[in-house]
């Protein structure tokens, strides 16, 4: 069989696996899976260099299927290729199936690297391997199947433009652009050569072609592995290609055909095929080893946790794995310490979060330790990528400086007052607060080698050493400060508050009200066995946080003394922000908020009178 | 004096006085506000139609301040304008001021539309102004005052695409290209001729001019004010500009002048002054009156949820004032339903939540009653604008539909299971999750008038009518369904779970477990008396939501219990999500995740036992 005969009977498999697939589970995406299986089938044969039987080498090309709905043809490519038979592509969307609605990265599924179905994603993370793959100077390449809806994603123009500042030659983007979103026509509908204007103008390559002309595909990837540039492919496609009653018609987005329908699709395809696709070999490539012990900085002075952060990451540098990634604040989280000491690692993305969080999962992807750090309140700007990185499986080590009403004067556009909530609704997330510089640089030890999604905020001010370098601060765990037999309320707080909470005690206890104080710097898992405890002990806790009173710690520790089902007991008052705050000093603002030594004070009195 | 000195000498005293109450509070952004000093002068003597004393006025033209952080430049153009003394000006940043450190729209201020302060919102939502204005021919104009760095955030282009899309050629972006971030040089730098492309490319009119040239400013407002297209005018400026020690130098990102400093600086740039501005006049403009009364759809057989919403929207399409926007989801979220009847007034966005988010906050300045939906799991994209939203004090209805694992075979990219959490994180805001087609009806007919953030979560599948039209569901209550006096166990569901409870308790009771069932539809505020009640009869409740375990139902649940600090009794058990989905059936995922009714029925007799 000759090249194109090869490529366009490979290609009509792919619809033709699309279409049997979708019909045998009743839902999903057929015709955005046909409108993209030329431009695969030319990549997978003759461009991805890609071993199947080691997915995770990292001298293979990657390739993201950004359009997720479109996983029938990716589940379709992993037949061809052989690592998936025929039952397995018909359990597609079936419950305990790993050929799930979206593509994620499950262990039965090694082949997918990331997550996506959450559009605008794939290219940000695409973008992210791209960078990692610069740093180790290894062979592969990066090339990210892009759904012409999701170019209405500002996240989408965030890559762009860092693609082009960074010089990511190694990156190609294929644009599926079929016309047809999935409420009637896109956007821009067959406009290739505005999407062509636009990326050409943020600096990038691009291409125009048929992408149902295999041959013209041929050439084009050809012309982005050649490129000094990043490359857009603007393909114009037919939604359902290949189906004369399905084609570039409206209302078939996301519709399975039905058996009889599937039937005539698959005739007019010409038939069920059994062709094997064999993708390209990748370049030897030895990647870099040696993960380093690291001496963590020690303090014996105060310092804005924030600082102790930076101090960290500079230490963490030592090891070659390690980057860090910034939205143009480095002079505020610190992470400019990391930048001095190694500046190839420390990547700038200006301001915009979002690409900067997707880059991350990339860098995860291809071996890197990840941390990106902005103010915790411009978290909430990337939060879709911190949701989806959960279902990619990704360890991600994420910094929210600038805490709080404590920030003080700039406001509330700049205080991070939701970031606990946020942070807490990920699944498996790990959500730290540590009060001072030691049990910060303790905690950064942890968090390098953490799994999952990991969260540490840091507080703007300098606050004073509570802890000794000594000290351990296991990751759902907590520190009790002071704590005796006649306790009569225990005072639960995290970074500013555990300072706040001090000074009140101190002034309860010149009043003779015996007061425990709980430092709860692992916010999740909140260490529940200590609040149990302390709930027995005391019978009542007063919570106080520099967040709104919804969602962070308050509601936190109320859900480790429901955990399991025991008996509740006792009184939990909740401290946090309840109005929206304006411009002051940190004091003032915790005082105005309630959340000072002298208001919590207050609320413990009126308790216990 | 002629107009070149004029706009000369009032842009010298608006840095003057941006150094002056910078100084004085010893913090924020002199030389950001300095940049602009020029282009604001002429704006707002020459250009800008605007009435200070009326303020609210439909008649006006609007200036947004996108890059908030040159609030002195704001305040020092108020006190030109006459509605603030020099006594305020000076009051920059102190507690309880109104000119906080980023702009918010507190009564005092009337002149402040929306909060900035948070990049890369200005353009998004002075596009849904000038959307608004245009609905409403109304004669005024959009002025955004960009600064470069936000240049980098996606949510810009997808404003400037959108703004291109419908052909806003009443909005005007001013780009201040000073060419100095907060931590160095910006991407582009003075590369003004590349933003010019992009912006071209995009489908606006662009004019490149030195920022700092009156003259030339002037005539680039003329040719924004005749153009057929929206203008962004690229103007090239000095950070600081003016003052010799400081102008386009790095390290004075943010910095106030130390007071020997203001007193040079003030010197360099010709001492203080007292000149007044006077804007132009609005043109005349009667806005359109009238608010009907609505006849909400009334329900008897079952329907989703999420289709419910799409025909209370149709209805209230009867109103004037409202209008709906959409991400390309119309015919999921069922807004569609709305843009049949009124098609002038349903906006689409396609996928960018970001802008839809930005622009339903512009319409809201402009005298529109705004509702935005998508997926919920989408709705985490433009978190950061509900945050600001909220700062915004803005009137923002949202709506979440695919609420959680039930939605089944598409997989957890497209699952909403962190949307209570991350809205009940919002100040002030309203978190509403009804079970029926009545009950989302009737809420609907409340959420139309409500102040602040409103969110209202959908379902995808089917549900059973629980209520007739006759009943209320006001918002912090709840609905008892089944109630005695010997029950044992309470059962707390929203939506779907009120189902998987009901069904629980039937089996329960079976067995003889009498069994209190309550519909929370009122997640945030939560019925905290209920609630109490509940566990004072029965010692038990089990809370089931489709959610995340952390931050939703059952930590409301638990807040509303522990609230007021009255003593905790019973046991609460939290059912949830915490473990990643895949894809399966409704039932299947439910059964799997634990939230299902059978699962629910072991958790109480295991409780029980």
């Amino acid at each position: 069989m000759d090249k194109v005969t090869y490529w366009n009977e490979l290609a009509a498999q792919l619809s033709v696996d699309s279409i049997r697939s979708t019909t045998a589970a009743g839902s999903g995406h057929p015709t955005s899976s046909m409108s993209a299986s030329h431009l695969a089938a030319v990549l997978f044969s003759d461009h991805l260099r890609y071993d199947p039987s080691r997915p995770k080498s990292l001298a293979n090309d990657r390739f993201v299927l950004s359009k997720g709905h479109a996983s029938p043809l990716l589940y379709s490519l992993y037949k061809a290729l052989g690592v998936i038979n025929d039952d397995d592509l018909l359990s597609l969307r079936k419950m305990g199936s790993p050929l799930q609605g979206h593509p994620a990265p499950i262990p039965e599924l090694p082949w997918v690297d990331v997550a996506t179905g959450s559009l605008g994603q794939g290219l940000p993370i695409g973008l992210g391997m791209a960078l990692g793959m610069k740093l180790d100077q290894a062979p592969g390449r990066v090339w990210v199947l892009l759904g012409d809806s999701e170019m209405a994603e500002g996240s989408v123009w965030e890559a762009i433009q860092a693609a082009s500042y960074h010089k990511l030659n190694n990156l190609t983007a294929i644009l599926d652009m079929n016309r047809l979103g999935q409420r009637g026509p896109t956007m821009l509908e067959w406009d290739g050569s505005t999407y062509a204007k636009r990326a050409s103008a943020f600096g990038w390559n691009v291409v125009e072609i048929d992408g149902h002309d295999v041959g013209a595909i041929d050439v084009a990837y050809g012309a982005a592995e050649q490129s000094g540039l990043p490359t857009l492919i603007v393909a114009r496609t037919h939604k359902g290609n290949g189906v004369s009653f399905i084609q570039d018609k409206e209302g078939f987005h996301g519709v399975a055909l039905k058996p009889d329908d599937a039937a005539r699709a698959i005739e007019e395809l010409g038939g069920e095929r059994n062709l094997n696709v064999s993708p390209l070999s990748p370049a030897e490539f030895k990647p870099m080893n040696g993960r380093l012990n690291v001496d963590l900085p020690v303090y014996k002075d105060g310092i804005p946790t924030r600082k102790a952060y930076g101090d960290s990451l500079a230490a963490l540098a030592a090891r070659p794995d390690v980057v860090v990634l910034d939205a143009e604040v480095g002079n505020s989280t610190y992470t400019e310490d990391f930048g001095k000491v190694a500046p190839d690692r420390f990547i700038q993305f200006f301001i915009a979060e979002q690409v900067m969080i997707g880059a991350a999962i990339g860098l995860g992807v291809v071996g890197k330790t990840a941390f990106a750090a902005t103010f915790g309140a411009f978290l909430t700007r990337a939060y879709d990528f911190v949701r989806m990185a959960a279902v990619s499986r990704a360890n991600l080590r994420l910094c929210g400086s600038h805490a709080g009403v404590s920030i003080g004067q700039d406001g509330p556009s700049q205080m991070a007052l939701e970031d606990l909530a946020m942070m807490r609704a990920v699944q498996g997330s790990t959500v730290l607060y540590p009060a001072d510089g030691n049990s910060t640089a303790t905690l950064m030890g942890q968090i390098v080698d953490l799994p999952g999604i990991s969260y540490i905020r840091t507080t703007r001010e300098k606050t004073e050493p509570l802890y000794t370098e000594e000290e351990s601060f296991p990751i759902g765990g907590s520190k009790t400060l002071q704590a005796g037999e006649d306790d009569r309320v225990t005072l639960v707080g995290a970074g500013v508050t555990v300072y706040e909470s001090l000074k009140a005690a101190e002034a309860l206890e010149k009043e003779g009200i015996k007061t425990r104080v709980i430092d709860a710097y692992s916010v999740k898992p909140i260490d529940a066995a200590t609040m149990k405890q302390a709930m027995a002990d005391t019978g009542l806790i007063v919570v106080t946080e520099d967040h709104w009173i919804d969602g962070g710690l308050g509601d936190a520790v109320l859900a480790g003394l429901a955990q399991d089902g025991q008996p509740l007991s006792g009184r939990v008052i909740k401290i946090g922000v309840t109005e929206m705050p304006g411009s002051g000093a940190p004091e003032e603002l915790r005082d105005w908020a309630g959340i000072s030594a002298s208001k919590i004070a207050e609320r413990v009195r009126a308790a216990l009178s």
